[in-house]
């Protein structure tokens, strides 16, 4: 059964629910899953919503669906039946990530396809020849970046629903951002807003904490400090050094990456504000 | 603001979401709080769903709610605003659950009241006093047993919604089972359905596990095979004997039969056969 | 069988492990267990080792240890079989970790007894009277502090071996930690080094981390920013206001503090400049 | 730094880790680790010791030790500097356990060296080719079933110290275990006890537990009852069908017997009778 998702984010008010539900009840579309969370307040609050449902031939009808949300001012998206979202993947050097998130696409755990891998670096187009992947090099140097981002940018054009940084080791502008089109993923190597910023695994050693974690958070202007999607951590104690924290990290950080991405391309996140909210 | 809880399960089919919801929003009611989830299957599979409302006034009528109900073949269970469940707990020795139910109730984590703690040994007493709480102690024999239980049943009346075995070691029958008229639910020490039974702990060292565990479940006449609603687990290692275990083991049992009881008051936990919906 | 703890740390070099065990072999000493922990590092890094013996009548000869531990220049502690720690509790106007601790030292759980409950409100008077504890009541505003800390400090004179802030909500001047004469654990509600200083949990919910953590660790004169002895985590949602935040939290936090206390009480604990130790 | 790992059982008695330690100083040899547990008991006890040391030139001296091996009745064990143990990996169709291991081997993670993959299937030649590792299938049916295991070894040889089987879906009999001259490590997609035998993840749907796991063990003749080296689990619920057990599982699969095999290859695994003493 091929199903479609609907997100909508709108200010709260009765009768949200009713209204949609009725509208695919009376198309013959049986929800399948259905997850709303609101914010409550004085003012009435956010309410946000993911429906999954089976929209029985000819896929969601956008253009009648316009006029309901337009009456309640809704943020929305739908992915229609056997859409898959469009990957670009960008790295540097380390692969754990990036291996990862291939290995889980070729299973086919991955509700979209990667389509790009971008890096900075020659040292992993092997892995990206192996998994049949268009790859492409374009170094950045302090001089070039604004050279080097607008090449990204004509790589990735508008072919593109998502953009992972995969441990991409370069900050990217806010002009890059803006321009990119497209909603970007990192994932950072701490358990945010502890130890933002470079070298995580050293000052986390430095401070002598007893987990280490990791972060996928939407990227924005403000380094390190985009919408949380996900995060998770891992017992360490006092006879790991630097470089064992570093290795026990890498496998949280692509597991909490993978989460990150599957949830995304399975629209179950929506942001609010400097956060998100996650229908997991 | 004082919101009612709607839990519904029926064979699925297209409509419920709009028919229910329409329902509220006809009658101004904003909802708060909607999970719901359907088994699929060829023949539609299950429906189940959890709302948290404000009824605006009045409350949630039943009686016009009644007709729906039946169109849909509903099992359905209605929480009034306000309304907060009875609980009696049943205990034998062992302290550490019931002190920690006692201690959430009085610190207000708890949408339903304790008033009665039964046991079949006077120690736990002093913890029922100084809670304010009615202490009962009806002792168990092999040869007394069912003349135990009918005096339990009387103390039980109809005054409770919710019987917890908070490490009550007795087995109840499926007499008292079939007479008590209310959920019943055990905590039992162990990642159920590893070492049902007695003495979980110890055939817990003896098999050299890695984690200990305990389950939270609802009780039926199959003696630790009713359907869970909660579970938790401990790293422990070779250095733990059978007393570390047992200490270990209690912190997780204290913890998941709280969320279990925490969540069934809050009318989160449908249960579905052999098992359990639980919108956590 | 009672069991003496020999704590010792000291730079690294041959020998040590082989003096130390000689010289409980020598007099008939069976170790029971042995922990130990060398840093490496260029100039032989440290040692640190923790030794569990049952040490075969008159206990462990500290005068004839005396050479040995001058040869190598090491800080030790012994603690002689027996020997219970004695802990004063600060606490304000939350229970929650002084019931779990109180409850834990009354079912034997602590390796020492609690003999002050301190406190700068009355409300926990009666926790502190049920089980059996002096409690003392000190108010303190920004005016009355330094002699509030002398009247502190007189309290607790030299009877106590852990002074334990159970959620005391004042800082401790720095005259004070240098004249209480023992080591003093504090709980922190946060992951530290994340949301250090006031309201973690409302900034938590307004950053939108996906897990909430607590920390246990040594105070010194930089305000949470003392060596962690054990840090934990709860996952948390979008659904979790700060209310619920703080809820869920405090379940960690009595967690973590039970557990640093215990290891500190146990003699598991060692300080390696801003960080710990931990042979759990 | 090359270290050597001594691994040692034996009844316990005193005077084993001076006698022990004070061989390793007179050679010159530095500690850099020591764990050491023992069980206690009316009898003395087991006694398991792991060392990590420098030996300072010519390494260990197997066989001046032997006398203090004899003298204290030790079963032990000896890696000298540099040593890495040789893997064999049987496979079936399943390739996340396989691909997790070649990884963390090619990324030096792994004290060891996988020198074949051996499989009934030739589902996963191109993982073993691309790993540059010798691919041999070996095809089993009940008929030619002893047939198999002889060819499998042949093939094995005596060039291997531990056999890993990454979901090989076969079962091995008495005779070839007998016979394969050196440990076995199985992982089993539950949490053992729980779901011992066939089809794990369908029984843990069908069962209702709240968290699913997986078990790395030690292969006996008794299946899934060999001692267990490390469990992890995860959390699922109600929403998860047997397919998303199975996806969540295979993350939890290939992450404990990544540590199964890491901590065995580090030698810090002993076997007590049917339990484990893990030294992680």
């Amino acid at each position: 059964m091929e199903t479609a998702r609907l997100l909508i984010s709108c200010p709260d008010r009765p009768g949200i629910v009713a209204t949609v539900a009725g509208f695919l009840a009376e198309r013959g579309a049986n929800i399948v899953a259905l997850d709303q969370h609101s914010t409550g307040g004085a003012d009435g609050g956010e309410f946000f919503m993911r429906l999954e449902f089976d929209p029985q031939g000819g896929g969601f009808d956008e253009a009648a669906f316009g006029p309901i949300a337009e009456r309640f001012a809704m943020d929305w998206h739908v992915a229609q039946p056997g859409h898959r979202k469009r990957v670009a993947v960008l790295v540097s050097r380390y692969d754990h990530c990036l291996v990862d998130l291939l290995w889980r696409w070729r299973r086919g755990e991955l509700l979209g396809d990667i389509g790009l891998v971008l890096s900075n670096h020659p040292a992993l187009r092997d892995e990206a020849d192996r998994a049949g992947v268009e790859f492409a090099c374009v170094p950045v140097s302090p001089e070039t970046k604004p050279d080097a981002e607008r090449q990204m940018l004509e790589l990735l054009g508008d072919r593109f629903d998502l953009v992972v940084l995969a441990r991409y080791m370069q900050i990217l502008s806010a002009t890059f951002l803006a321009q990119v089109g497209c909603p970007v993923i990192n994932i950072h190597h701490s358990f945010l807003p502890s130890f933002a910023g470079a070298e995580p695994y050293r000052r986390a050693a430095d401070r002598g904490v007893k987990l280490i974690g990791a972060t996928a958070h939407y990227v924005t202007a403000d380094l390190d400090d985009g919408p949380i999607i996900e995060q998770d951590v891992q017992r360490v104690h006092h006879g790991h050094d630097v470089e064992a924290l570093t290795r026990i990290g890498e496998d949280v950080e692509r597991t909490v990456l993978a989460r990150a991405v599957q949830w995304h391309l399975d629209d179950r996140v929506l942001v609010h504000g400097p956060r998100t909210v996650v229908f997991s």
